[in-house]
């Protein structure tokens, strides 16, 4: 599919544009659209301005609330848990991640869960704004069920995406990764252009490995049985446990520590997604002098990347070195954007009218 | 290989006295047995007795300081770390775990490194230690390096064991798995048998996938290159990239806020393994009323126990689950110990004399 390189700028105006027609608050409108273009940035286009229409239908629907006002339900010195009353998860999230900031820089350590949130786009976002502290950051989130539990054939887990992230030089270390095997939106991808998955990304409706995209994806829109695999595929011979397991910890973190909903009850609950995350905020100098600790990892990472490559291959990243990069081209040459998407946001600024801030040019 | 079932209470006494007639105190004996005989009642037989030939070369080799003095190089009310001096991890380690707990009872978290350690057995003994207190635990060690980074050719990283624990009922939770897609002696039971590993467990010299178990275990212990790759395996298209970050955040728990060692340069120091470990507890009621946090997630496990299996599948799993049934299974009946094992076995306690327990009777 063609791309078309946008005004990395115009479109972050242009999204808070919409978000305020929506109703939004500037500030909210500005939280918003800082995540999404933080993905397509970073490179992650099916978490950036391709996901507008969704958003547009869960604001329109009232799935998520405009008006939402989040309160801590529970607090103490180093945690606290929100009730985000259905607030677009962009916001709540970063509310959440700037009080398990302030906690850390308080006491040395901030945990903060959220119950009654929404999507929240990339989950690296939030460990970044730790980044920005001098802080280790760590951030977790459920999703509507699709992965199955090793050896079951029904989804019970999310795509529960994991995020760390940790101060280095001259990249910082930034985790980011589902724990399924692959996110939904790489089925879809090879289903739109009609080519079979790998063995080992999902499984159909009896539970058996299976390579059929299409039906894959239709079993799990029609809740017909089978789903995405965890990490390490779909038995424990190259560790389809532990992608299982990693999916439950963050069940744990987010929909058990927030006294929300686990995957199976996310969209199924009277009112809201019932989507469920965590925020944590380390402060490294609780083990020491901060340099010296910046300066060990630092150059681990360096010696990881300069270490010597399998044939063929010409390098080796270590995690947010691929965004680092993506950032700092994207910000000159613009956001690729394809026609789908294109054509979607060109549909969104016009139902909004005059409200919408100018559509973006092109690089 | 056959295996004789020996009387297991009869074999933690056996094992404390070689540790006692090494020169440990009794109560650091009784501290080592202790995590060792976890492992086989757990039904773990890799990380059990049959390590206790390689235990007996690092005492005797003076690599393990029987008479190590740990002692806390930096501390503030939640965390610590330790520098161990070289001692057993089994007796560090439960240390800075009851460490780790008194933090978490008094400040809500606690966190616990240790720089110049040794191995410290299975990683789930220590978060198991938090359970009994009603607590969380989190564990982690870095080991010598073995692990690929996605798309290098020389290991970089440990197999770094996570373990994870939470209280629940009637069966708690007990992620303890390697980062890598196996561990290493998973490739010793393939080579023994002469069989060939399934491609997605390692890679060879030149960093391409292999299934020649001998090739790639010489490798490893000649570091001729190549070695076991992450979970997720080679390439990112099943994942590997997520195992290898594992891995790198293990790293960084461990030997960067340990302010010891990287995996690459275990076993490499002039005295010393150099392994390092990470420790941490937290009471869960930082997040609410702990019996309805305790019942819920007690009910999402029973929820995914009781999900619909896979065709031909009978049930499925949590974690910790299996070693739960073990450990119930193994008090009574004996805990299997094969051929080669019972003759190291023997052989330990002959070389020991009169100090050794009465050698345990087959059950």
């Amino acid at each position: 599919m063609p791309y078309r390189y946008l005004h990395y700028e115009e479109l972050v105006r242009f999204c808070e544009s919409v978000f305020e027609a929506y109703g939004f608050r500037e500030e909210e409108s500005r939280q918003i659209a800082a995540v999404i273009l933080a993905a397509d940035l970073n490179g992650i286009e099916s978490h950036g301005v391709q996901r507008m229409v969704r958003y547009e239908k869960e604001v329109l629907s009232g799935m998520v609330n405009v008006h939402a006002a989040p309160r801590i339900v529970h607090e103490t010195p180093m945690s606290a848990v929100i009730d985000a009353d259905n607030a677009m998860g962009q916001v709540v999230g970063q509310q959440a991640m700037r009080l398990a900031i302030d906690k850390a820089r308080a006491v040395g350590c901030g945990m903060v869960t959220v119950r009654n949130s929404n999507h929240y786009g990339i989950a690296g976002f939030y460990t970044n704004l730790a980044i920005e502290e001098d802080l280790m950051g760590l951030s977790m989130t459920n999703t509507e069920a699709i992965m199955v539990p090793t050896y079951g054939k029904q989804p019970m887990i999310g795509t529960n995406p994991i995020a760390l992230s940790m101060p280095a030089d001259p990249i910082p270390f930034t985790f980011d990764c589902s724990t399924t095997v692959v996110p939904r939106g790489k089925f879809e991808v090879y289903c739109k252009r009609g080519d079979p998955v790998p063995i080992g990304w999902g499984i159909d409706e009896n539970g058996a490995d299976s390579d059929d995209s299409a039906r894959i994806l239709d079993n799990i829109i029609h809740k017909k049985g089978g789903g995405i695999l965890p990490l390490g595929g779909s038995s424990e011979a190259l560790g389809g446990h532990k992608g299982y397991g990693l999916g439950v910890i963050c069940e744990l973190f987010t929909g058990i520590l927030a006294g929300g909903v686990t995957a199976e009850q996310i969209y199924k609950t009277d009112s809201g997604s019932g989507i469920c995350q965590a925020f944590m905020a380390a402060d490294y100098g609780l083990f020491g002098d901060k340099a010296a600790i910046r300066a060990e990892f630092s150059a681990y990472l360096v010696r990881l990347r300069a270490s010597p490559k399998a044939a063929g291959q010409p390098r080796i990243y270590t995690h947010g070195e691929k965004e680092y990069l993506s950032r700092i081209i994207r910000r000159e040459k613009g956001i690729p954007v394809n026609e789908k998407t294109y054509a979607e946001l060109k549909s969104i600024g016009a139902s909004i009218g005059t409200q919408a801030a100018p559509f973006p040019q092109e690089v």
